[in-house]
């Protein structure tokens, strides 16, 4: 047991960079909630906007994966090797 | 119907502002989990720095919640009227 040294300052910049991002993340958090009860403030419904934000997600991500799979098929078409043309030639 | 006009700038402003605040969020989590990646590099078991990150984060918690109970305490005891002392007095 005695002989493990445990680098403890390795292990404390660790938690401490992480510890730094959650305390960024829960300021934007914060920021998020200030945007929406600035809207509902202003009258309009926060569960729309909230419904506009997960649907734009949405066709961005479906527009992200049909670029990749795109991409992908592009690839592998470029790569592969000439198959054998109409069996008559 | 035709009379409501939908003020659709305001809106884009409020989607774009939540969506910037969004996409903030999602590159600090990726930070996040790309510290994670470097102490697991280093041989470092992940598990155990989120649970001490876990731990410090109930320990401030705490000491917030205390602090804050303590805060109301001594101001409701500040702002209250004297009560009359013992009676015999």
């Amino acid at each position: 047991m005695s002989d493990v040294t445990i680098p403890g300052g390795r292990i404390r910049s660790f938690v401490e960079r992480v510890e730094n991002i959650d305390s960024e993340l829960q300021e934007l958090n914060e920021q998020k909630k200030e945007v929406f009860s600035e809207a509902k403030g202003e009258g309009f419904d926060v569960k729309i906007l909230k419904e506009i934000i997960k649907l734009r997600k949405q066709d961005q991500d479906e527009r992200d994966e049909r670029e990749s799979l795109l991409d992908l098929y592009m690839r592998a078409m470029e790569t592969a090797p000439a198959e054998k043309e109409a069996k008559a030639a």
